[in-house]
């Protein structure tokens, strides 16, 4: 079994390098991992392991892509895309690699013949502001930045080459998923896991929202389980899922924290000081009700409390 | 005023060049048209005008978009694509017109900065073997067919060149226009067309579906009514649209041509064969609600017969 993860050494893709390393290692059987081929542009977050070959470049450079693929492959989690604040603030970097090297992923899979698995890491940002009052497991796309333009491009590809035979795919949906590294990373969203890790240790917190804001949240535990899953599923219909988050309000989960660490008045650690741009785009997270979704397997963390331990105990 | 027509040789991008080229005469200060571009693969069946200058060859072939736009455009009807069929049996060909030549039309028209209007002509095809129990502007496309997927890449790149302020630019998605002319143009649809045309005449006809097979249509007049509206507003939101057809069952439709042609018993010339196929994919209309799609100025025909007598008018 020869498994590709592009975006490897980023946040999401290095843990779930971790945990295919450690299914190969306990379930030799149902992961018979011959090869782990991890691209990224750097390589350093990635476990030293004999069989994992770390590829440096972008998956979108085709020479790149083709020292990935010199050997067949069986998976890919496809993960790796230009950020959003960068794909708005360089256009054409965001098109060349989020389309069109998504496309050329596509179309060298198509080539190969052999049909593998590929997971899609697509985004929330597809929704854009999120302006429904509930969001389904059919909630139309209506992306207001281009990198949820790219994703939603990447999940039609992604279904219609499944449609067609040439891959057995799907594309994921991520909330945001915590908690990130303290390095910035592009996302306005990084305050979410900002205020997770700093009041878990006790320090103050301006949060950029109100207490009543609402948002979206798995943790990073929670989402590799779901990628896994994803791998190991045949999609004949729908393939394009909203992973399953919870809902919380920022006060809750600054007083979740609280209690999962055992901080004395959390609530006076934290200054709301709500910018009327962050609260709109990442404070007003709508209810769900995603029944495709849980019917084929997808979990959240199940309750705030898990959420917090699961997030701060990968930090 | 200059206007770009792609696929301006085609049913309805003829009949659009006809259309404009009447405004500018009738109303020339609301279109003070100075040059029609149009562009196509073949260009005969273009009207012979001073102002109107045909460009043959593929509006995705650089050289020849380049020659297209070789003076500054104001307006651009994109209605040029590799049509259903086509796009299954040669799914490169599809790709490199509906999606790579289309994202070389948005670049071209951002490179220019002068922020063109554009009307992208989009296809109910996005909704694939249309599931839902009723249709709304807000329904979520589900593309089976690589046609209905290039369509959805299509809207999501204009509506995020719209965004950015690099054109000014909409979406409509086309339901079934009739009467097509008799030559097969790729489209299983044709059959729609035929049956207009035949029972018109007084001929029998063998219809793949049965009578009660249900449909939505539009006819061409009323199409190129609603390319042109679009041509004329503002759209600051919301900027893909289902143009609203009649969703009329076929049995209807045989009647009404009968009332509208006084073809007597008109009911005993149609033979109704439903092929499964057939009817799953073209025979199974959910109804619609399309509040914002009507509040943005779009209009059906009003009424089946209506539609019968623009459709055949025009034929």
């Amino acid at each position: 079994m020869h498994i590709l993860v592009t975006g490897a050494n980023g946040f999401i893709g290095a843990a779930l390098c971790r945990r295919l390393l450690e299914l190969a290692a306990q379930q030799p059987q149902r992961w018979p991992l011959e090869r782990l081929t991890a691209v990224d542009l750097q390589t350093e977050a990635l476990p030293a392991h004999p069989r994992l070959h770390a590829v440096q470049g972008s998956f979108a450079d085709p020479p790149v892509l083709a020292a990935a693929l010199a050997e067949p492959v069986d998976l890919v989690f496809h993960l790796a895309s230009v950020p959003s604040g960068r794909s708005e603030s360089d256009p054409a970097l965001g098109m060349a690699v989020n389309v069109q090297g998504t496309l050329h992923l596509l179309d060298r899979l198509k080539a190969a013949g052999s049909v593998p698995r590929l997971v899609f890491a697509s985004s929330i940002a597809v929704y854009g502001r999120p302006q429904a009052p509930l969001v389904t497991d059919d909630t139309a796309p209506a992306p207001t930045l281009s990198y949820g333009a790219h994703k939603v491009i990447g999940e039609v590809l992604v279904d219609d080459y499944a449609r067609r035979g040439w891959i057995r795919g799907c594309s994921l949906r991520l909330p945001g998923i915590v908690a990130r590294p303290p390095e910035p990373n592009g996302a306005v969203s990084i305050f979410l896991s900002n205020l997770l890790r700093e009041l878990a240790a006790g320090r103050p917190f301006v949060c950029p929202t109100s207490s009543a804001a609402t948002t979206w949240l798995m943790s990073l535990g929670c989402c590799i389980d779901n990628l896994v899953h994803a791998a190991q599923q045949e999609f004949l219909t729908r393939r394009t899922f909203l992973l399953p988050p919870l809902r919380v309000a920022l006060g809750e989960l600054a007083e979740a924290v609280g209690d999962a660490f055992a901080v004395a008045d959390v609530g006076a650690l934290v200054r709301w000081q709500p910018d009327p741009w962050v609260e709109f785009n990442f404070g007003s997270y709508p209810p769900l009700q995603l029944p495709a979704a849980e019917a084929a397997g997808f979990r959240s963390d199940g309750s705030l409390g898990a959420l917090v331990r699961a997030a701060l105990a990968e930090a």
